[in-house]
């Protein structure tokens, strides 16, 4: 049986890339460096994340859309900010068959400048506000820096949603809203993070602020999940997205946009493995419960009858479940299930079936644990349950305890993980800080936003808080 | 309320063109040629398609996969014949950001050779196949031709199942399973089709035979929704597929592919549709039941109550509902759930509300008809069922009419829809035939294959029926 051959508490990096690999996520042996196969197990877990990112939508009324992949350079160009930003990150179409193309098309990296000029024909008047829709596709990033499977890749499984509102204020709750959905989004995927506004030189192309949501993984760095951006009339003037009020006078609109990606998986595979493999929280996981029969030679009918019992029991109250029949010995199936990262193993041999009984194993815990057949449905439920609520609470200690609020450098230096320091509002400041602590800022809390303390490197009254961390 | 302005019957091609906008299936306005936008609606019924094939694809135990959209050159080009069909097709990057690619990638038109250099790498043993993958996905190809939604577009959503077996015998058993899943898939949209098996000169690049999958559309044209393939062995050679048989020796694999597209929506529209709009298959429709309180002036509390608590029996039965609360009149309401396919209309007005009754529209049908209060939800599942038999019983009736076996060009002339016609098997009598007729071969029929007669062109005995139409 296959196993990471580095440890993750040796070296969190090398264990990152052996375990996508050994458990079946992807295949990262396709000739472009950063597109990698996605494997039937990863793309499962993507869909069942992306499944979580539907409901939310559909709860809070945004309508799923799709927009062609293609933009026309002309389109692109419409927004300056905005194509500094990108110009240097996109493929270009130069050809279609034989024939040079009049216009040089590129691959979307986010769909703002695809999807702007339809809105600018959707909506005419106040009545059609707001207007909420989202898609998810595939963009295209142009990375040069060194690629790694779900966390840094050139095409990339991308969840956007694009609001437009009235005014800056119905944007401003359209924010709250995003919050609140990223809040009950990485509570299912046990996955603490921690929202920052970035700084104005390192927002989001285009954008009036950015708000960023970054998880801590165990190497000490910050992956940046997901963005949250306020773009206010920014790109509404360019594409023309107006209407018409109430009183007949017009207005350009105000909008937001709400972006994750596979970074997910990342965060997910990165905060909960351990050196067995992947720990999957139950609700993503693409099987919660493995059910392994105990037989070491030949055939135990009234095992299987167990087995098969039990199986179409828990399918029945939509617990995925897998009864593992492979030709191989108990062990290795343990081994592979928790490689894979499999929340709840159920072994049930000849013993516990006189026992009327069955074994349970948790992929987080090492004990063994015997349920009365009877209950065992609500018993799996259960655990089920709590093996979520421990994997967020372990994971929200190692936010916790890697969070440190320090007043100078020296300070800061001693220290792993995310930083927060007094800042005066001046960028030459912060700039001077992230060099000094080879990192990177990641912006300034949205609460408990100021220390009352001086800036470490001009001694001039705080503003606020900033954040600094080494970064994926 | 918008209408088309053209009658199906009139002009079938412009009514289908007004229709897919105005039911909000998708916009045209977008600035590249066929690359439209999925408007909520439409993508909502693609997405109710594509559940019913991944359900297929469950059952059948194919594994979803996602592989790169970008395939490098050197890749596409190991297999000479697949190049030589798609070579004038395909879209090339050239440049990645301001740098030059050393080599161009192309956006993949059907993902063969993005998959099959993998396939080499995951299969090793016997006990590896067969292997049964899928994927659906965006593809790309150049359309010089007129663009058509969802049936001539550039960017193209596509399902493509690729399989790999130990012999070409277990392939031929795979190629079965995919007639299967058409018949079944088919019968839930309501579309009877025709599977033809394509002459030599018109297969697909690369494989050793084809099978196309043809609906007759109203204006007697057909559309191919789907192929078949069976690759033989011709792929896996340069992309060195194989496998070690369970003696130890060293061969091959055989390969097949099933691919549909967006087209099935195409075919959906054009074959249901009538002047006042679409008629969409109750397994599909993202609406299935439209509840519209009858009030002309303010509000009825027992109105609203009673749609409401109807609307919840009927989401407690999984039926998708739709409760139209709009500040329209309710003769506009049913124009515009008319004109967007939803297959039961049901109206509750205060009368209704005295006789304890609901009236219930067809879409497919002008006569109302009362429900009682108690039975409704059994009624209604029972018109949903009837739709959908309907819908195929008249689609079958369609087709059946406009297939014609014939022996001489001069009565195949005379016949609109699928010609059936005796062949010699020879290509340049099929040819002439085509250019007599303005139409293309579609193939020979899998079944009742041969009439016994002679060639047309020249006299001599036929081999099989070939069969000709007008084609999209």
């Amino acid at each position: 049986m296959p196993e990471t051959k580095t440890k993750k508490s040796d070296d969190f990096n090398e264990w990152y890339n052996e375990i996508v690999e050994l458990a079946d996520l992807c295949d990262k042996r396709y000739p472009i460096k950063g597109m990698n196969v996605w494997k039937p197990y990863g793309w499962k877990l993507m869909n069942n994340v992306d499944a979580l990112i539907r409901d939310e939508m559909s709860h809070t009324r945004h309508q799923e859309v799709y927009f062609p992949l293609l933009i026309p350079e002309s389109y692109f160009k419409k927004e300056e900010e905005h194509i500094e930003g990108f110009g240097s990150e996109v493929y270009w179409i130069t050809h279609a068959g034989l024939n040079k193309l009049e216009e040089r098309w590129l691959l979307r990296p986010t769909s703002e400048t695809a999807m702007y000029p339809i809105f600018s024909l959707w909506i005419r008047s106040h009545t059609d506000l707001p207007l909420k829709t989202f898609q998810i596709v595939n963009t295209f990033r142009y990375e040069t820096k060194q690629t790694r499977a779900f966390i840094r890749v050139r095409e990339i499984h991308f969840f956007e949603a694009h609001t437009c509102h009235i005014d800056f204020v119905d944007a401003e709750k359209q924010i709250q809203e995003d919050k609140d959905i990223a809040h009950r989004l990485m509570k299912k995927l046990c996955l603490p993070y921690i929202f920052s506004k970035r700084p104005d030189w390192d927002k989001f192309a285009g954008a009036y602020y950015t708000i960023s949501i970054d998880v801590l993984m165990p190497s000490g760095r910050t992956l940046q999940i997901g963005s949250i951006h306020q773009y206010k009339d920014n790109f509404a003037k360019p594409y023309e997205i107006s209407y018409e009020t109430e009183e007949g006078s017009h207005e350009y609109c105000h909008q937001t946009t709400y972006g994750m990606s596979e970074r997910l998986l990342g965060a997910i595979i990165g905060v909960h493995g351990d050196d067995k493999g992947l720990i999957l929280p139950p609700e993503v996981s693409p099987i919660q419960v493995a059910i392994i029969p105990i037989i070491f030679k030949g055939k135990d009918k009234d095992v299987l009858d167990a087995c098969k019992k039990l199986q179409n029991k828990l399918e029945d109250e939509h617990i995925r479940t897998h009864l593992d029949l492979r030709d191989i010995t108990p062990g290795n199936k343990f081994y592979d299930w928790e490689l894979k990262g499999v929340p709840i193993r159920i072994e049930i041999g000849p013993r516990d079936i006189e026992k009327k009984e069955y074994v349970l194993v948790r992929r987080d815990q090492e004990k063994k644990q015997s349920l009365s057949q009877d209950s065992a449905t609500t018993a799996i439920k259960i655990a089920l349950e709590n093996i979520a609520k421990d994997l967020l609470t372990k994971a929200d200690q190692l936010l916790k305890n890697n969070i440190h609020r320090v007043f100078t450098v020296d300070e800061a230096k001693k220290k792993a993980g995310i930083i927060e320091l007094p800042w005066c509002g001046k960028e030459e400041c912060a700039l001077e800080i992230e060099a000094m602590l080879e990192g990177n800022t990641l912006g300034v809390p949205l609460t408990d936003t100021d220390c009352n303390k001086v800036c470490p490197i001009c001694n001039k009254n705080s503003v606020s808080l900033m954040r600094y961390a080494k970064t994926y």
